[in-house]
C-alpha cells in the first residue's frame, strides 16, 4: 500500500486555510498515486483549540470543513484529524477522532481512547475516551487506527513519583487481538528536547511487541507556546525507521509500505534542536497573530542579545528593531555591546537615556518615600520607565515586543513585573541560562554575532552600582541544576540537598521559586523547549502556604 | 445518630493550620457529644492544590496529617477530605478520598469517583476515578460516602451545547442499590451567583429520587480567584432543608438525624451575595498571602470607588491607601469626587500629578515618534505612568495592587497592559459594569459612601480631551448583554443577533472579546463571582484566527 505521510503546519481555527493545505496535500497524493494520505490529530482544528471546543458553531464549522475537504477525496482516501460528536446523552459532548475519507464522502470515524490530561494536555476536559475498538478494512488491507496518546499507554516519565503513570488500558493491545496489518497513528506530539528520544523509544518498542508496522505522522508549526517539531515516519515490524519526515519544516513523503524508499534525516544536538524550536516558535507567532515586526530593548547583556539574533533568523533583519535604553548605573560597555549587536544583525537601533524620567519618578515620590533607604522600588522604576518606552514604540508602530527573561531568572523571580517581563511572547522564559551561553555560541558557531563579551562578562541586571547576578544568586551552573531538579525532576529540597547541594542554598532557592508564583502568573506565553515549561503545564496555587 | 457538620475556611498546603483547625472542631464535636464529625472535600490540603499534587512530599504531608488527625478521633469518628495514594500499577498516581478515622486511627477510604475536568475543574489530571461502590458501616447505620461532584451526575448548565453534560456512571444509583441509611458529601463547591440555586436543585432532587437523607459539608473561604460560599446542610429524604450553615463564614453545627433541630439562614439577593463574595476573596486573598495593607489609584470614577470601598470593608480603613493621580485630562471633579470618597471612607490618600513624567516621555519619544499623530501610544503612556508610581509605592511600603478592572473592560480589552491592568488581585474582573452599579448603589443602601456623582457621571478613561466609554463602546447595559450571551451562555454572534441586537455592534463586541486574549493572558487573578470568569476556568488559544 502506498500511504502520503502529509506533516502540515496548521493554525488554530483557521478551517479555510487548514483545509486548502490539506486539498494541496490531497492533490500531491494523487498526482504520486498513493492510496491513502494521513494528516495528523485535530489537523482540521489545530491543535489544541481548547476551549473553543465548547463552542456549538467552531464545532459545526470542523464538521463542515470535513465535509469539504471529504468532497475532495475521489481518487485518494485521507485519514484526517477532527472533533466529531458523541452522540451518546451520557458522556463529553465530543470525541477526538480520525476521519476515514473516501469516494468524497466520509467512509467511517474512530476515536481517541487515551486522553492526556497532565502537563499541557487537557484533553479529558473536552472529549470523551473511546471504548470500543475495531479494525478498519481499506484496501484488502487491516489498518488498526490510533490517535497520539493511544500508543503512550505505558509512557516514560523523568519523575519518581510519577514514574509509573500508566494508562488502565491499552488500545494497541485491544487491536492486536483483532491481527491488523498495519498501525496508523495521527498525533500531535510537541516538541520539548527529550520528546524525539521519547516518542522513537515508545512505538519502538510497540512495533516491536506487537509486531506491526506503524505510520505516525505528527504535525509541524507552533501554536503560541507548543512547538510541534514534525519528524513523522514510518516505522517497520523489526523496529527499524526506514523513512523519516524532516524536523521543523513542513514535508510530504509517500511510502510504499512493502517496499519504502529509505529516507533520513540529521538529528542535531539538543542545543541545535532548541535553537530551531526557538526561531520556528517566534516566527509562527508572528505570522499567526498577523504581526510582521518585532522590538525589544538591548541592554548589551547575553539574554537580549540572544533572542534579538534569533528574532532576526526568525523574522529578517528589517522586521526587528532594538531599543537601547541606558541608565546612569549602565557601563559604556553595555551600550557599545549592543550597538556592535545591533549593526553587526543590520537591525535598526535606537537610543533613549531614561535618567530624566527615573529622576523624575524619583522627584514627584520623594515626599511619599519618606526619606527611606533606596531599594527594589528604585531599581524597579528603572525597568518599568524602559518598559513605557518600549511599550510606547510598540503600540506607536505595531512591533511586538519580545520578552528577554530567561528560565532561571524567571524562576527565582528576578525580574521586574510590567518592566522587563513585559513582551507578547517570552522566547528564553524555557531555557535556562546555563543554555543561553551554549544556545549564544552556538549562534556564534560560525562567526562572532553576539559580541564575545556580552558572553563572558558577569551578569548584572545595572540597577544599582556594581551590582551582580551573583549578589543575591548562587551561580547559575548550581542555580540550574537546583531548578531543573526541583522543577522538571519534581524532586522536593531533601533530595536535592541529598545529591550534594548546600542546605541553605537549596532551601533558599526552592522558596524563591515557591514565592514567585505570582509574577509567573503574569507573564508573557513561554515557548516551551523543556518538559516541564513555566505557563499552562504548570499549575501552580498563589494563595499557598508551602516551605 | 449525632453528625457535626464542620464548615471551615483551609489554607492551601498549610497543613498545620488545617490540622489545628480540624482539630478544635473535633474537640467541639466531642463536647456536643457527637458521633461523627464531617470536614469538606480536600480539607487537609485546601481545595485546590493543582500541581503540587505532583510533588511527593506534597502526597507525604497530606498522609502525615490525615494520621495525626486520626490520633484526635478517639472519642468521636471524623469524616476528612484528602488525597491518598493509588497502590494500582496503573491509572493516576492519587484518589481524591475520604479517610473515616475512628479510635485514633484510619478505619476506611473511600474515593471519588466523578472527577470535573471543565471550567475552572482539573480533577481528572491529578486523579484516578474509583469504580468500586460500597457502604461504609459506622454505628450501626450505614453510610453511602460521596465527595462533591459524585452527586452531580446529572448537572444544568446553562449552555445549550453542553446541556446534556451527563457523566456516564452515576455512584448513588450504585450505592442506592446497597441501602444506605445516609448519604454524606463531602464538597468544595465554588460560590457562583447561581451556584446555590443549583446546589440545592440537584441534592433536592437525589434526596428525593432515592429517598435518602443527606448530610452536605462545604469549605468556605477564598483560594486566590476561587470563593467557597459556604452554606453546608442536612437534607432530609422528602427533600426539606431542616439545618443549613452559614454562607461566607466559618460555621459549625452538631445535627440528630433523626431529630433534627432546625437553623435557617438569609437568602440574600444576587448583588448582596457578590458584594459578599468579593469582600471574603479580598480578605483572604491578602490573610493567605500574608499581606495587611492594599492601595490602589483612585480616578474618582465608579470602578475604582467600588473597589475601595470593598477593601475597606475586608481589609479596614488603616489597611488601604488610595493615590489620586491626576493628569491634564482629569476634571477637575474627578479629583474632588476621588478625595469625597477617600476622606468618606477615612483613609489615607495622597495625590501625584502625573503630567511632568507624562510630558518628558513624550518629549524623549519624539524623535522617533515621526510626528504621528496622537493616540493609543500616548494614552497608554498616562495609564502606564499611573501604574508606575502607584507599584513604586506598592513595592516601598509593601501594600498590594487592587486592580479596578470590570469585566465588560476586560472583555473586549478596554484598559492598558502594564497600566491599569497593573496589580494582584482583580477584584471587578468578573463583575460587568452593569453590576458595579448595582453593587455601588448597593454600598450606599444606607448612606453615601461611593460619591453619588461617580455612579452617575459617564463612564470615561479620561486619557484624551471629552473621552467617553461610549466613543468606542456600545451603552453598558447593550454591551452586557451580548457579553454575557457570548461568554456565560456560548452563543454564536449569529444567535445573539437573532436575539434582537444590531448585527455590526454583535460582530465587533465579539471580535474585541476574541482579540484581546493577549491581554486577559496576562491579567492578575480575578475574583470569580459568575459560572465562567475569564481566568483558568476559560482557556482560549491565543493564536487562532476566529471569525
Amino acid at each position: 500500500m502506498k500511504i502520503a505521510l502529509a506533516q502540515l503546519n496548521y493554525h488554530i481555527a483557521n478551517f479555510e486555510g487548514n483545509a486548502n493545505k490539506m486539498i494541496d496535500a490531497i492533490r500531491k497524493a494523487e498526482q504520486q498515486q498513493a492510496d491513502l494520505v494521513v494528516f495528523s490529530e485535530l489537523a482540521v482544528t489545530g491543535y489544541y483549540p481548547h476551549d473553543l471546543l465548547e463552542r456549538k458553531e467552531f464545532i459545526e464549522k470542523a464538521e463542515q470543513t470535513v465535509l469539504k475537504i471529504a468532497k475532495e477525496c475521489t481518487q485518494v482516501a485521507a485519514l484526517v484529524g477532527a472533533p466529531s460528536i458523541n452522540q451518546s446523552p451520557r458522556g463529553k459532548k465530543l470525541f477526538n477522532s480520525a476521519y476515514l475519507l473516501k469516494d468524497g464522502q466520509v467512509e467511517t470515524v474512530r476515536h481517541k481512547s487515551l486522553l492526556p490530561t497532565y502537563d499541557i494536555f487537557d484533553e479529558y476536559r473536552h472529549f470523551e475516551p473511546n471504548r470500543q475498538f475495531d479494525i478498519v478494512h481499506f484496501n484488502g488491507k487491516k489498518l488498526a487506527i490510533t490517535i497520539c496518546e493511544d500508543l503512550w499507554d505505558e509512557q516514560p516519565t523523568q519523575n519518581e513519583f510519577g514514574k509509573d503513570k500508566l494508562y488502565t488500558r491499552s488500545p494497541l493491545e485491544e487491536l492486536s487481538k483483532l491481527k491488523p496489518d498495519l498501525v496508523i497513528n495521527l498525533s500531535a506530539s510537541p516538541f520539548s528536547y527529550n520528546q524525539e528520544n521519547w516518542r522513537k523509544d515508545i512505538l519502538v518498542k510497540k512495533a516491536i511487541k506487537y509486531q506491526l508496522p506503524i505510520v505516525y505522522v505528527n504535525q509541524v508549526g507552533a501554536q503560541t507556546e507548543i512547538v510541534f517539531d514534525g519528524g513523522s515516519f514510518f516505522l517497520k515490524a523489526d523496529g527499524s525507521i526506514p523513512v523519516e519526515l524532516a524536523y521543523f519544516e513542513e514535508d510530504f513523503q509517500v511510502v510504499d509500505t512493502e517496499n519504502p524508499q529509505p529516507k533520513h534525516q540529521n538529528h542535531p544536538d539538543y542545543i541545535a534542536k532548541i535553537h530551531q524550536a526557538l526561531i520556528l516558535g517566534i516566527r509562527d507567532y508572528f505570522q499567526k497573530m498577523g504581526f510582521t515586526d518585532a522590538i525589544l530593548g538591548l541592554s548589551g547583556g547575553i539574554d537580549s542579545a540572544l533572542v534579538c539574533a534569533l528574532a532576526v533568523e526568525a523574522l529578517g533583519k528589517d522586521h526587528v528593531r532594538g531599543i537601547l535604553m541606558p541608565s546612569k548605573y549602565s557601563s559604556g560597555h553595555s551600550v557599545d555591546d549592543a550597538v556592535k549587536l545591533a549593526e553587526k544583525l543590520g537591525i535598526r537601533h535606537d537610543t533613549i537615556a531614561i535618567q530624566s524620567m527615573v529622576d523624575d519618578f524619583e522627584t514627584q515620590l520623594a515626599p511619599l518615600f519618606n526619606k527611606l533607604p533606596p531599594g527594589v522600588a528604585e531599581e524597579n522604576i528603572q525597568a518599568r520607565t524602559r518598559g513605557i518606552l518600549v511599550m510606547a514604540l510598540s503600540n506607536k508602530f505595531g512591533n511586538i515586543l519580545l520578552n528577554t527573561t530567561n528560565k532561571s531568572e524567571c524562576a527565582v523571580g528576578y525580574g521586574t513585573l510590567y518592566g522587563d517581563m513585559n513582551g507578547g511572547l517570552s522566547v528564553l522564559g524555557d531555557v535556562y541560562k546555563t543554555d543561553v551561553y551554549k544556545l549564544s555560541h552556538y549562534i556564534n558557531r560560525n562567526e562572532e554575532i553576539i559580541p564575545h563579551n556580552s558572553i563572558v562578562k558577569p551578569p548584572s541586571a545595572e540597577l544599582r552600582p556594581d551590582q551582580k547576578d551573583t549578589d543575591s544568586l548562587p551561580d547559575y551552573d548550581v542555580l540550574d541544576t537546583i531548578l531543573f531538579n526541583y522543577i522538571e525532576l519534581n524532586m522536593s529540597p531533601e533530595e536535592i540537598i541529598k545529591q550534594g547541594f548546600d542546605s541553605e542554598t537549596v532551601l533558599k532557592v526552592t522558596q524563591m521559586v515557591n514565592q514567585n508564583e505570582y509574577k509567573r502568573f503574569q507573564s508573557p506565553p513561554i515557548l516551551r523547549v523543556s518538559s516541564k515549561a513555566f505557563g499552562f503545564g504548570r499549575k501552580m496555587p498563589l494563595v499557598a502556604r508551602y516551605h
